[in-house]
């Protein structure tokens, strides 16, 4: 019935009133199955930087037997900070894989930052030790605070948050999203912060080392979030060799994750772990997971809204006829 | 006024309200100029067969100059004839490149038609004899008729259409379309047809050569739409050597246009003569436009298209707030 589609238009408020963190880790957690059946494609990036500064990409898939096509069109516009707005920007379109019509525009700010916290939500499920009772965050910034929300849902045991800022001072806003659920400090001494805790995760700009190698105690699991570039680490020298090593996907890793300082380390796809492959973590185990983001996430997690918005009403559907 | 940004959806009515054969003139030869000045950009091309069938692809590019930034996403759903549907489906997206908001969204089907025929309409604007009456067109579809269209509006002295189809069948519906401003027949015989034209256009779906290349009378300019893939081809071996060539982009047409079977032949693309390049016709040379389509065009009558619906109030304006 040609002449009776609709677009539906999901705006910041609609995705934010859809999204919730449950539906979004089985969200994610499908993407990860896809990836490591390969039943999800990813086609070939495009990403260019913009004259005017920043960057333009645009990150597109499918997954046949889902019936599921589409892309994410996105990038870093560093000049929006000065309008008090996201540097991030993301904009998600899913296509009818039957027909080419567009189905569903998402706004992708939101999305990106909960898929991201929800992968590093199933790397602490698998990885982490069950009875942590401390997180150690770097950053606390809008993914910072997604990654410890995440974590607090997902490792009940967890009873403390330390965090590190790039400056060293307090964030008392990062402390009031967190006073209720766990106590929550600033370190002043991010190896002896490191030492002491159960998981740490990374999540800065990526500029460099945070910490020394030898500051991670035996039994450490690590997530590491802000190496996503050629040329950016969270992680110092000589830790990755003496831990076990998770990706999300090997190519991306060895290119642009803190893989890539070490490429010839073997490493375990983490949906390989969802898919069959068993691993155990020893106690002493030092275990990371170095996450790049697939560009699956965005479809699982954009496809999940549109069916909640269409089942509910949310958003705005328009006709959009042939 | 991050919180007053709006998002302007323009589907298929408002489209074809707002689409002026002469503004996408104007438009595709901006799209020209630019592309000779190298002002505009065209990133990396996604093109992806489908497992159900049909090809999804997305062109992006930019014009720093002029503040552009967009892809459209398109492809080729040969089931949709089975719903009285395009199989060719396009959705554009333009995107604000000061913050990497989307501004608009746009039914792309008959934009590309449309400038596709354009592009045809430059070629016999600097190409074609200025006395050309006679135009032999094969094929008498959707770009067939824009083609003819636009031929009969940049070359008055037209005063008949002769028309060659797959089956040699007559085809009444074009013959109606044209017969209130020129003399219009079917052809019988392709070779006796392109002889006594001046003006050819091609515009089947490439699947061989359509004449002989000693039917081709000196003079005679040809427009060639239909090799727009490897493999496809509509002229005869034998007459781009014996004609001055010229393309609207040198890389694609050696890689999916005409100029592909000819590859070392000397060309000349078409927007270099917009842009100060000196060529004047004998009455006796045999010109060639091979086109394959330039992404900027898309992008400078999508942007046409924006420009005249803010104007004018037309499409559908919603709130897009950051």
């Amino acid at each position: 019935m040609p002449n009776k589609a609709q677009l539906l238009l999901l705006d910041k408020h609609a995705v934010a009133a859809l999204l919730q963190p449950e539906a979004v880790l089985a969200a994610v957690r499908e993407a990860f199955v896809l990836h490591s059946q390969r039943l999800g494609r990813v086609f070939p990036l495009v990403r260019e930087a913009l004259p005017a500064g920043g960057v333009f990409g645009i990150k597109s898939g499918d997954v046949a037997t889902q019936n599921l096509l589409g892309f994410k069109a996105a990038g870093f516009w560093p000049a929006n900070r000065q309008l008090g707005a996201d540097a991030h920007q993301a904009t998600i379109v899913l296509i009818d894989p039957a027909t080419g019509r567009p189905q569903c525009i998402i706004d992708g700010n939101a999305i990106t930052t909960m898929r991201t916290a929800a992968a590093g939500a199933l790397g602490l499920m698998l990885l982490a030790r069950a009875d942590s009772r401390r997180v150690c965050v770097f950053g606390t910034g809008v993914q910072a605070r997604a990654q410890v929300t995440y974590a607090l849902d997902v490792l009940p045991s967890l009873t403390q948050v330390t965090y590190v800022t790039a400056r060293g001072t307090p964030d008392p806003a990062f402390e009031t999203l967190f006073a209720a659920r766990c106590q929550v400090a600033l370190a002043t001494d991010c190896n002896a912060a490191v030492a002491a805790c159960d998981v740490v995760i990374t999540a800065t700009p990526g500029g460099g080392p945070l910490f020394d190698a030898a500051a991670v105690s035996p039994g450490t699991h690590l997530n590491c979030v802000g190496a996503d570039t050629q040329g950016k680490r969270e992680l110092p020298a000589g830790l990755l060799s003496r831990s076990r090593l998770f990706v999300d996907d090997h190519v991306q890793a060895q290119q642009v994750g803190e893989t890539q300082w070490l490429q010839d380390m073997p490493c375990t796809e983490l949906g390989d772990l969802l898919d069959g492959t068993h691993f155990q973590r020893t106690q002493s185990d030092i275990t990371v997971f170095d996450m790049t983001g697939l560009a699956l996430q965005d479809l699982t997690v954009a496809r999940m809204l549109q069916q909640r918005a269409m089942a509910t009403g949310a958003g705005c559907s328009m006709a959009w006829p042939w």
